[in-house]
């Protein structure tokens, strides 16, 4: 599999803080999440998720995540362009990083439970 | 194991915007690794972590880290007040948390490589 190549500023050579640098932030995973398990994959979309982005951050967050390479767009529409995103391999590889915090909250926070991931596509 | 019940503003029921409400920024999760992987405990052994966390960022997230609990203090000194950190065991289930995401970025990041965790108490 293709690697990424970063072009911007590590933290240091630790690989937690590498991904950290990358998705280390309330939303950025909750796009992953939503393009690989929920199936949603336009603007719109995502903005219709529960916790409700806030259009600023989303516009940043995936220009960022297009930039590093986790996302590509694909367009949909000419007038006015409109893009579908999609994961690549490497964002591909961060729904393992989303399904980890997903099955720790259920084990260890009150009220929550275990989504069932084999629903989702 | 006991669950954790938390009293703060959940975004939405996600067991992922969940996880991210209490550890989604670039530090908290580095500080669960310097306990939990490297067997640092003190506040001077988290500042001397080679990403050099602002100090005034270090006292807040740990902070909120023991109000979640997901870690603990313990003093070790008196005079002047001194504690040492430790993971609870809900911090300790985030440990595969950051396995997970040091696993990614060695698989998908040229130049990262994916540390030997047998090595880490």
């Amino acid at each position: 599999m293709k690697k990424l190549s970063l072009s911007f500023y590590r933290r240091s050579s630790c690989p937690v803080a590498t991904t950290l640098d990358l998705v280390g932030d309330k939303w950025t995973l909750l796009i992953i999440r939503d393009i690989g398990l929920f199936d949603k994959h336009r603007y719109k979309d995502f903005q219709e998720s529960s916790e409700g982005i806030p259009t600023n951050i989303l516009a940043d967050r995936l220009r960022l995540l297009v930039e590093s390479g986790l996302v590509k767009r694909v367009p949909y529409q000419d007038n006015p362009p409109r893009y579908k995103y999609h994961l690549t391999d490497p964002g591909k590889g961060l729904l393992e990083v989303v399904r980890t915090m997903a099955v720790w909250a259920g084990n260890n926070i009150k009220g929550v439970k275990i989504p069932d991931f084999s629903a989702a596509r």
